[in-house]
């Protein structure tokens, strides 16, 4: 971990991986990225973009010649990849991490196979992302900007969750700790709850009997709200999946608000309806103003 | 309603009102086109803008000098005026439609004050806005290519049905036909339970105990889709309550799918989540291109 310019396996050369490959060898942090992955054309294709230097199939070859393995692969298969490269990647292994969306059921599945926090896996988690997918829509300032956070255990070395620090820094994002279970419950409630809002939104008004009246006569502010509702089913499947137990505290805290609002629509409640949304609004407008600096690097 | 100009009369110049002004002399539709409402100001800058010809503070003056009243004040003062108007506007007084968001609350007060539902009054409704608000922001093409719905009832004189189709037609909308009720439930799914929806989300998240590092790491997914909870609070508060029934409808429609979606994930079902969210893709997918192909007037 005192390498100077330590060698960066990406596991899965998609968008994230992609743009983490371009922005790493564009700031000068790595000068040798080797791909690795099960879909050869993409690593073929990373390989004739210039994003990565050379590319292997072979994961037991990968972590031999890593210095940091990051793990880009979704949700769920960065779970198996774990079983597979904890027993491989001993004290002299390399630092690895990852982009997934989950942090808590990773912990658990290194937990089991290693019994313990292993020393140099440092879990991460960029939040960036776009409409595009794949190793073509990689942006070498996808992450310019934009939060990565680090969800460090007491396990871990310091060596290695700073050199993961360096490594996201040098991509231009700001990188924020947090625990697991924090950034789970983050992540639920800003993420994976509104896009389980907005599939079920949509997914009850085409099951509704004028659900052709209704797309017919929804606008702008629809298509905003139910944007999220067009992602990948598979991907946002497995996040539900491995982010279960704060997803459903998360429905659940929502719920109760929806009951409450609820019933002062039906008692005709005006000044509580009135309370609800200029809270509401005040919130959401300061969080514009947080994102508004954000974006200006502030 | 044999006038080949028509005298409009846009009782409150707003957003939608001065827009309606703009597209109506544009298209020379009307040569005279008068404002009228409470706030003088808002009418002084409309004469100044050149988009209304004169403007008065009195109702009755008004009244008697329109071929069409539009009224686009607020919902709940819509209700208000009906019961001012009504009264003034016998056999020979104007034909008179509205702009706002709920229409059976005004139907039941036109029934109320007249006894039947008076034969020139039009209830109607363009599906169009804008982040903005007020005379200032008002535009010319605000309408081009939105829908515009009127709820004609079996009482309306069929003459005054065709003046407000072509006073919308001539700011280049498209209008649709439906029932009261229809258009009740279509808004309260596609606008009005999005809003609450957004409104109780940002409340519940700020009152939720990791509230600071809910907001600071929410993205952009996360904004478009609260977006709408930056909304006016007041206006939403009275649409709640002028569309009481049939938002209470559609938040237990969709608090009954939530309910199923949760179980889902409670129960670790992977094919169920996929179905659901994969059905919901889809739909949305079709509507992104229904509004495609409207923008490119379609």
């Amino acid at each position: 971990m005192s390498v100077a310019k330590p060698t960066v396996v990406v596991l899965g050369l998609g968008l994230i991986g992609g743009s983490l490959a371009r922005a790493l060898r564009s700031s000068g942090f790595s000068d040798r990225i080797i791909g690795c992955g099960y879909r050869e054309p993409s690593l073929q294709r990373g390989l004739e973009l210039g994003i990565i230097d050379e590319y292997t199939l072979d994961v037991a070859q990968a972590v031999s010649q890593a210095d940091i393995l990051v793990l880009c692969a979704p949700t769920l298969t960065v779970s198996d990849l774990l079983e597979t490269i904890l027993p491989m990647a001993d004290g002299d292994g390399p630092v690895i991490t990852d982009v997934a969306s989950v942090k808590g059921n990773l912990r658990a599945t290194a937990l089991r196979v290693a019994g313990e926090m292993p020393a140099k896996l440092v879990l991460g988690h960029p939040i960036a992302g776009s409409e595009r997918s794949g190793v073509e829509a990689s942006d070498v300032s996808l992450f310019v900007n934009h939060r990565v956070i680090l969800t460090p255990e007491p396990g871990n070395d310091p060596a290695a969750v700073a050199l993961v620090r360096q490594m996201w820094e040098a991509t231009g994002a700001e990188v924020v700790d947090m625990d697991v279970d924090t950034h789970d419950a983050v992540l639920a409630a800003t993420s994976h709850l509104p896009h389980v809002l907005a599939y079920t939104l949509v997914d009850a008004l085409a099951a509704a009997p004028n659900s052709d009246a209704i797309f017919r006569c929804a606008a702008g502010g629809f298509r905003d709200f139910t944007r999220i509702a067009s992602s990948d089913p598979v991907m946002w499947r497995d996040i539900a999946l491995a982010n279960r137990d704060a997803l459903l505290v998360a429905i659940d805290h929502f719920g109760a608000h929806l009951a409450t609002l609820r019933d002062a629509v039906e008692r005709s409640d005006s000044q509580a309806l009135q309370n609800t949304f200029s809270r509401a609004k005040q919130a959401r407008d300061h969080f514009a103003d947080i994102l508004v600096a954000r974006s200006q690097g502030k």
